[in-house]
């Protein structure tokens, strides 16, 4: 009996949502801000305040319909992925990932978010940029090593998201080019076994946050994700990590109606 | 005359929750949750807010049951135990930990658990994940370091469970295989008087959280735990340690009925 | 329909801000304050706290017009400029970068618009402050080294604006003279190719506060921007760096009017 | 004037507290609990909240009577002791230390406090574990050094109380016993001169907390305090503290009717 | 028209406050507090809650009163000084530097300080203790580092006030007297140019706090101040400093009558 209600409440809070949501916005090449380089990423994590389980449903399920209000309008200009990290993060209730080919833009959308009768129920926990780029140290790969990185990842849905910020130490920054690409070979032939199940994106921090790396993984496997990191950790480039983490945010892949749905009961 | 009050008080906050489960629910295979490796575990520890003494003792025993309500109805998915860390940690009062073959079943049970109308009251203070394995260093030991580990911990009741996180430093996972195993080997034998008083349980948390390890303790004899401790300080492998505890978390192992029942006074 | 809403909205705002600042102030010799050595430079961030949204938008406009007063107020003595945090920042709201030719001028300003109805809804994140100087190593420089600091960086507005708090290890002090002359050059020269789309300031913080300097950055390419931090972070001087941002301050330039729209909306 | 209203003042506080306490308990055998090894010491220090003040007195006075009540029932199985920390530390208001032969006994009185009318206004701020032993490197002490810890510190009240925790590098526990012998004799001995005047005890902490050691100081002459600490501070054994202090505690100790009356006032 | 209404707030304030003031209290012999060696000095910082402007004028004047009443009433027994910190730091509005020949005397002052009506509004930012001491290296100067510490500074008002903790690292208890010494001398040599123009005290805090030294400063010229911890920075006994301020503490040196006249505003 308990699915039949969680039916009929995810039917009456979509029908909801959806009767406010009139207008019809193109949305921004998403497939081209999720794979070009030069894109800004931005991940924005937020704690919900305690007034807002205090407040009754129908009052709720308003500032929810504000929520996706701000979300489909933006979506114009940027591509926006939401995670759920309540119940797994200590740091934080939901996360949202932004891609924007003008910092800007991001800017607008999370002061649009914060502003708005939802936002006043979030409190801000952690907000890092990064930049896509073309691969750095490919070109300086071996074929094989090159090969690797063409394996695709298996189809289908990932439900677990992990993102680990990453701080290079100065040594790091201090070898020559040369010696830097041997080692992200190494690091790149470690992670091979997983690259199937575990996929992976990198943006690159230096200057727009106290951070060099932002690495974002998806995953239906966390147990290969796991193998993977441990992998990581034994090959020589990990000791140049001054940090790795710090936090590490773990939550699940969601579409926003579901993150809605959620938050509405 | 304390003791028959507080009897008394047992019994009535007992069969009022009792009165308002009404549904059997069948639990997890809870044995093979606790014993298997593939498991994760995840230590979820809260604080209760300033709001929760305010009440009542009737609101307080309405939202205690709902509390039972909630862990009973996740039985079936995932094994659930806590612990009273409240009067012996400053950290947290509660600490829930919980086994699952999958993380999106304990996010579901934290998700109910949070939004309750228990969970109005709780604050997040520390969740951390980590998973079962088979013994990784143990095939390398000596036949005699083998058998210290099949040495059985006495029977009955351990009141006290301690949680210490750990980080193992860049350069310990830059050593080799073999060199890693007679130190565990050598950590293994420091710990060999202790097993028949000090139980523990290890999870592996690389990539799932800022750790590379969770270790969990119970005993009875927290001076045992103590030299335990002290003893594996002085091990050739300590020093790999980068982080060790921070927090260390210390409780009492309560049956879910003992907590509600010192939550409802 | 958005847009005629905005501008109507912009105009009200303007407009009711306008009506209430009868005074005209004679402007600190602004120019002057940013271009001359021993010249006080404070970063001033704040957050706005939760009731700020709450009120009606009429109680906002008039405490944003109490904001204005305040400033203008003060433009006789400090040069303020303010920029938007919200929405790129986890860090706080608003930055004021007020320059002084005494510190004790800044606290009048930075009092009155604490003490004032907007300031209630100010929550302090961050003051900082250092002082202007003529550049200490360049003397030193090569003359092609002297020559690629002449280069003019190009006119038009530059939206975003990065503070990077910074302090040397004490072995940088330790150094003498020559041997941090020719590590500065060699920063200069990696800095060289960026200097025509990333304004740069100076600001020695040593004693002042838990730092040595503050360096501000101003650029409409934030990608030239993150290349030279990179750039930077590869050059011999960078491992003298014992703090390097913590926090990094990323926003964009506003003027107070921009300010005072947005938060009135 | 001021005096006569205080000493008034003092006579109806504990009047009232006074005949709302009939019950009287039998004290625990607190000199066995005092000096005895394996006994659990446990430091706990707490805030008052911002609501405690806005109380009118007799309402205060209540709950201070509750806090009477729950330190005597719980005196026949734990010694309790008492510190006034307000006004010399920015770390709690008020600090407990309790010896028991169980930690659940400590449990049962901090649930107890932390449950009560009067613990609905503390906020927890450290809690800290160690355990009593018998000293462990005196035995390979010389004569002389064995001779010197012999001097017994001079009688009358000390009303100065200091915490300080320890944390001893993995370094230390990588040394021989011999050589933390030796080291420990070059310690003592260093501390030989202020035995007659600051009064030490030492709790073990490993495993219980993220500390090895607890010192506790007791003096009437605070300058012969800080001689000690500044003569330990170049012993050979003080560079293998990884942590020493953070926090110190440091407040005055006072009998718990000295705390509620202050406290009452 | 602006002053002349400041001018009569004054007045009136300062009239209000008067009358509430009848006794007169004989000051503790303050230059002796402020010179002599053996005298405890405690730096208690204090922010103001965000409930301490929601009030009318009316109820603050008064609570400034009980202000005033309280610190007249401890000059009996300790010497008091005041400064501004709210506008140029970001840890607290207030800073209390209280100077006594017994720590208790200064607790009871803080205790009457944080329990009176004003003290309501108070939060707890740091509180610090150190000691005065006789001069440990100067007897070890040569006759030409003697004399440069003759100078005396300029007589006239120091708005400036700047207050920075350290603690030394153990290698530098661990050198011996001599080399300490050697050190300290070249220290001295390199503050003389800054003397005349820039105040400074030294309290010794080791063991009383987690600080070996607290240094205070007081300056018209800010600009000198910068360039003598500048040139601390380069001299050999620098990196010997663990902790250098965290906090830094700048503010500047009021009048408690100026610091009402302030708040009351």
């Amino acid at each position: 009996m308990k699915s039949s209600i969680t039916v009929f409440m995810r039917f009456v809070v979509l029908v909801l949502v959806g009767l406010l949501m009139t207008s019809v916005v193109e949305a921004a090449d998403r497939d081209k801000l999720l794979s070009d380089p030069g894109i800004y990423g931005t991940f924005a994590a937020y704690g919900l305040d305690a007034d807002w389980r205090k407040q009754n449903q129908a009052m709720r399920i308003a500032q929810l319909t504000v929520l996706k209000g701000v979300v489909e309008q933006h979506r114009e200009k940027v591509a926006i992925d939401v995670y759920l990290l309540r119940g797994l993060s200590d740091h934080a209730d939901l996360l949202f990932r932004i891609h924007a080919t003008e910092l800007r833009d991001t800017q607008q959308f999370l002061l649009d978010l914060e502003s708005s009768l939802f936002g006043n129920h979030l409190t801000r926990a952690i907000i890092m940029h990064g930049l896509t780029k073309k691969a750095i140290y490919v070109p300086g790969f071996t074929d094989q090593a090159k090969a690797n990185l063409k394996i695709v990842s298996e189809p289908g849905p990932n439900p677990y998201a992990i993102v680990i910020p990453i701080r290079k130490s100065a040594d790091w920054w201090g070898l020559d080019q040369e010696k830097r690409t041997a080692m992200m070979q190494e690091h790149s032939e470690a992670s091979a076994p997983y690259i199937k199940t575990v996929k992976r994106k990198l943006y690159h921090s230096t200057g727009l946050d106290d951070l060099d790396f932002i690495t974002y993984f998806e995953t239906s496997k966390l147990e290969d994700f796991h193998s993977l990191i441990l992998a990581l950790e034994k090959v020589k480039e990990f000791p140049y990590n001054r940090r790795f983490g710090h936090p590490t945010l773990i939550g699940t892949v969601r579409s926003l109606d579901e993150i809605i749905e959620i938050l509405a009961q």
